[in-house]
């Protein structure tokens, strides 16, 4: 990107909290002097009738005309009606693989030390598929969709990522041994695009065994990829290794398109009082800024947070802190302040 | 039971590291005067032809004239041919509902204390169904199968579960914002159930969040009920927390008969060499010990196998001593007789 290339990014701030820890990520990325202008959409499962489109076309083409979007946590309804505008949004923009690297935050004590583990899970099929039916009062049906074409493309972005990202093995994550045809074909794209990447070690692993292996031994794990659901489950089990989904970024990568979100809740017992943690959006922020390839700033960000953290003065409620969400994105700033 | 009744056990061995620990658990039941006589049945993967029966019909058969079965690990072959003998097992016998108590083992370090919670997993269907297919070359769809019946079976045994061990919350674990019908019946199914058990706490936990919660906070969660394949992986994660398969018993229950098992693999590398550890196994056959009603005789025995590793002197390789699995056994033995 040539020095003065500006980018715009579409961002959703969401439910409950969204607003505040957007608005945070915003005067962060402002003082590091991102060269971002934002594009909002309020989007809301609240503000939608029945019937009614979830997310504005206008706002689908926002995020594919910017090629960026950074989305709050939004609200998903249980039950019947209205589908989640989270899968909505992955599937409307064909975002293909959902990446969530778990890094344990200095300063922040959990039972495990130095984990770094990432999560590539594919986004737009599997138990995801919306195929389910009572085929008979009280018998359901529900299809698992796996294809070749949604395994290679993400077996790919699992090993890109790892080139990309100076990281030694990619273990794909399956239960084979029962869903012999579906997992067996996710293996099968795994070994093949497996055989393009000699460089980088290439492991198969249970389900099963992997969520023993992680909360025993994370380090036996590097890049993991994985079919819909597992990812779902295998990344809050990470997330819960490093401290929760407060403190976990997440990109969803599309062609030609990512939206970066924060993948805990909306937290509406707080909501408004301004108690919030940005740290799991604005990480994710800086996943897109990385997409960007602006290295420096995303890395001066990165370091201004760890170090608050670090350092431990400054921190919000759900850290152990008394910080309100501005004190924390002020103490942020100011270490901003200090590198720029 | 009157005091001379005898119970006969249908023992599987099993495959590797099976037939030393099976003998371990028949030497230290001898030792405890439990009134078992063992009928043995080998069965194998490796010894069975591609289309012939995996496991004979006599052997099925005697497990449910016994109502009792043990089962050491057996061998899962991944790809294609042969369907796996566990999964046989369980359907042949229509073993309803899997029961894994993950309970901290005294004197086995591990990064969480106190843990103990009991994961109860649907058994005969879900995401094992055994129902999937190629749509078109590339294309596989997997069907979930969730039934009323089966759903109302599992969540019963788990309240029941609950009531009959002093335990004071059912957790359904579910995915019902996304597999709204299938997950949706399940969980309406718990729901039904739970209204007979006003005095048992009853919640409803995603399966994400719940393995994020299991990692962070365990003592959050009692006993938890949920579709087979959420259960094979939750019991997993369980039995990381207190130290691995190794350490977890396993009951398969049914209408009238059960088979204990465990649940580790058959440790090819060690077979034969007198390593293995038979903790997992014994205190499975403790539950049938318990299914019995022989209450006090599976006192007598936890007890010893605790204390034994509790003191820390004898233990097994995969524990970190250097004891063979004979003098593991002896040295329960030896608990149990200063105690008989
Ligand atoms: C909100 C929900 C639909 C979503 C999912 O299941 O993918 C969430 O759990 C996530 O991990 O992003
Ligand atoms: C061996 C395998 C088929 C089995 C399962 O998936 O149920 C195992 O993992 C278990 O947990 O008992």
């Amino acid at each position: 990107p040539s020095a003065s290339q500006r980018y715009t990014v579409t961002l959703f701030p969401g439910d409950g909290i969204g607003p505040e820890i957007s608005k945070a990520v915003q005067d962060i990325f402002a003082a590091a002097q991102i060269p971002i202008d934002w594009e909002v959409y309020h989007v809301s499962t609240k503000s939608v009738k029945p019937g009614e489109e979830l997310i504005p076309k206008e706002a689908l083409d926002a995020v594919k005309r910017n090629g960026y979007g950074l989305k709050g946590p939004l609200e998903t309804p249980i039950g019947k009606g209205h589908k989640s505008l989270n899968l909505t949004l992955r599937k409307a923009l064909s975002l293909y693989a959902n990446v969530r690297p778990c890094v344990s935050v200095p300063g922040v004590k959990t039972k495990y030390e130095n984990v770094n583990v990432v999560t590539v899970r594919e986004n737009t099929e599997g138990e995801y598929s919306g195929l389910e039916h009572v085929v008979y009062p009280g018998v359901v049906e529900m299809i698992k969709l796996i294809t070749r074409e949604a395994s290679l493309r993400v077996a790919r972005y699992a090993f890109e990522y790892a080139k990309n990202n100076q990281r030694k093995m990619v273990t794909a994550v399956h239960k084979a041994t029962v869903m012999k045809r579906a997992d067996g074909l996710f293996l099968e794209c795994c070994r093949e695009v497996a055989q393009e990447y000699p460089n980088i070690q290439y492991e198969e692993l249970l389900i099963d065994t992997c969520a023993a292996r992680l909360v025993q031994n994370p380090s036996r794990l590097d890049v993991m990829v994985m079919p819909n659901l597992y990812g779902d489950i295998l990344s809050d089990l990470c997330a819960g290794l490093i401290g929760g989904l407060g403190l976990t970024p997440s990109g969803n990568m599309g062609q030609g398109c990512m939206l970066a979100e924060a993948v805990h809740g909306t937290a509406p017992d707080i909501a408004g009082k301004n108690m919030a943690n940005p740290t799991a959006l604005l990480l994710s922020a800086l996943m897109m800024v990385r997409e960007m390839k602006l290295f420096e700033k995303a890395d001066i960000v990165e370091t201004a947070v760890y170090d608050v953290l670090r350092e431990g003065k400054v921190r919000t409620r759900d850290l152990g802190g008394t910080a309100t969400c501005t004190e924390y994105t002020l103490a942020i700033i100011d270490k901003i302040q200090q590198r720029i």
